[in-house]
């Protein structure tokens, strides 16, 4: 008989000898003071720390707005929402927000889901019921949640060298004219920061009659006038059938969403079991995130605050000749390319300067371009990023690591 | 080139042709005033109504201790989590909750997932990853969370008739007797509320050298001295490998977990794309479902008042003849056998009663076992089931429906 815990110990084993093996860090952000927070050690002492790694990218997690929302909707309605989306757990507070979503994205429809990976894991795998034969062509960097959607039902998939539309065009020709099609890519991806070609790849899906599903994950609330996205900034939206975004992020609460026609949203709705058979948003969550979104289509400053202090952090880590990668977006990854130097890069700057950043190791990335990815937002002022310069410029002569031939 | 449109006009309109077209009805709970609610009609009227389908089992989604708690976590650490568990998105709100989770079920560790759906698909999904050549033994009707993570990654399954010990032992039988084996199955099932034989199971998993996987998500909370199920209530929990529970049923609020050994914890953690990749649950949310959980593990008297809401109701249906399937917890679910006819008794009662029981249809069941399905609770009183049990009466008389011979 099998040994359960003895190959249970592998696996984890496995881990450790790759140092890669994760230790997630306890920590509480206080409300009116991010970026900083406590960190509370497994010895139950406590540190005063800066977050230098959340995905709250414009500090939306602490507005005024977002947390009299969610005050107000507990007040109101209680915690949870008390079933499904079809089992009474479809409130006004969801349907709020859904049209919020629409009415960012131009689009006639939004469907929310409880995140961004399950939207995208249960749009991508319910596609291929709605259009049997659907063939999907996936960037080679796409996230998890596209990949593991994609994979799910065993429909037909082609994968396309990252941001290579010849390559795409290529794999899309060699397809049966007829077969209905789908391309699925990112607007900005995360952990590089580089964008999706979304012009290219709509034109190159006009002349295929393919569908078009973009993620904007880390762009919605950041980019465009009305934090629409990158395909707002750019004027595509309209040529994108499905976007999913989070909540998560920019919106500095949870939950993901897609947004496309009705008949889309309503064949989705009905067709995916991912949105069927879960408990939906707590009416909180819903109201606060849909306070988050509805404050950032007027609030442009705290866009471009976003960007500005990105620029700054780049061209100061530039300056030391840190291998940084620049692709002009608000993400800032630092390429270490050891999993275990990248792990004590991050625990001395979390130990002896009360930086936290998180190491990024493979899954997430690829073995050997392991980093440190810092977001820089309008909670970070000129006092944090001095101290973020100096800890790693400090470091970086310490452990005598490379500088500038790095680069990606 | 395909017409994306017309396929999906396609899709839907198989549904309404089959009666199993859902309309989501929006409603807002009242905090303090549960079962009521406020029913906003597609023209924007509003209308209260009785809720009789949510899964607030206990009205725990008003209880001020949960709602105490989410205000303070909102107050303190403001709206979302603001990463995954690895990056920045591990808080002492998630460590309290797994801590209590683990209490709960007397396990050395719990895991948080977004809902329980994910808990289930995720878990499911990377076991055979874990034990390279699992294969999974699964109840008939097990929910479409677990199936669909048993399906995930093509992993081999055999599925015993639902609650057939003597199948499920011929199944493992036939296999061979050193491959890794796990059996997947519920406490309680939601649909029709009957219990799965767990003390069998359990027999039989040691036996074949199983892994045993129990879904306690319509059970904790609601059975067990301290909230923990049905494999609590039996003394079983012990044998049990891993607990999955959901945070969004008895326990009011949002977001599901397993508990297991810390190895079995560590591992899933540290595998599973649906766990890593993934924004945590919000500390506001964390907290709530903290508070639920601590106060249910003394508040008795709650459990008990909900049992005896459920046998008044049954007790008062039977007497009528109405075609109820009770096999003595809980869940009070009225076969009408048909998707249509479901429907329509649905709209009656709750345009001319304002009772809200949402119909249920395939694929949450069987076709030709379409239901009513009704969640008294100890917020439902004397008033509010007298209200139900009258109008069903009438409605079935009008409609010409019958009685007791359609009982399962």
């Amino acid at each position: 008989m099998t040994d359960y815990d003895a190959a249970l110990d592998q696996a984890i084993e496995r881990l450790h000898d790759e140092g890669r093996y994760r230790t997630f860090i306890d920590i509480e952000r206080k409300r009116g003071n991010f970026p900083h927070a406590t960190w509370t050690r497994a010895d139950g002492t406590e540190q005063p720390i800066t977050v230098w790694c959340g995905n709250d990218y414009l500090g939306m997690g602490q507005h005024p707005v977002v947390l009299e929302a969610m005050h107000e909707a507990v007040e109101t309605a209680g915690a949870g929402s008390g079933g499904t989306r079809n089992i009474s757990g479809t409130t006004v507070y969801h349907k709020r927000l859904e049209a919020e979503l629409a009415g960012l994205h131009g689009k006639e429809q939004a469907l929310l889901f409880t995140s961004a990976y399950i939207a995208n894991d249960a749009t991508l795998s319910t596609l291929p019921k709605l259009f049997p034969g659907l063939i999907i062509y996936s960037d080679a960097l796409n996230h998890a949640s596209m990949i593991e959607g994609i994979r799910r039902n065993g429909g037909a998939k082609r994968v396309f060298r990252h941001n290579d539309v010849a390559h795409l065009r290529e794999l899309l020709a060699a397809d049966d004219p007829d077969a209905p099609k789908l391309i699925a890519f990112e607007s900005v991806y995360s952990m590089d920061g580089d964008f999706g070609p979304i012009r290219e790849i709509c034109d190159i899906a006009d002349e295929f009659g393919a569908l078009t599903y973009l993620d904007e994950v880390h762009a919605v609330g950041m980019y465009g006038a009305h934090g629409g996205g990158v395909s707002e900034r750019d004027g595509l939206a309209h040529r994108i059938d499905i976007i999913n975004g989070t909540l998560g992020k920019a919106y500095g609460v949870m939950g993901g969403y897609i947004a496309a026609s009705s008949r889309m949203c309503d064949a989705v709705r009905s067709y995916a079991p991912g949105f069927i058979f879960t408990t939906s948003l707590p009416p909180a969550i819903a109201a606060g995130a849909a306070a988050s979104v509805r404050h950032l289509k007027s609030d442009a400053a705290l866009r471009e605050q976003h960007q500005t202090q990105a620029a700054i952090l780049k061209t100061r880590l530039k300056a030391l000749g840190l291998p940084l990668i620049d692709h002009g977006s608000h993400i800032v990854p630092l390429i270490v390319g050891d999993p275990i130097h990248t792990k004590k890069i991050s625990d001395m700057l979390l130990e002896r300067h009360g930086i936290y950043v998180q190491p990024i190791n493979f899954p997430t990335v690829p073995r050997g371009t392991e980093r440190l990815r810092f977001t820089p937002s309008p909670v970070h002022g000129p006092h944090e990023i001095d101290a973020l310069v100096k800890g790693l410029d400090g470091l970086w002569s310490h452990c005598a690591l490379n500088r500038q031939e790095l680069a990606g």
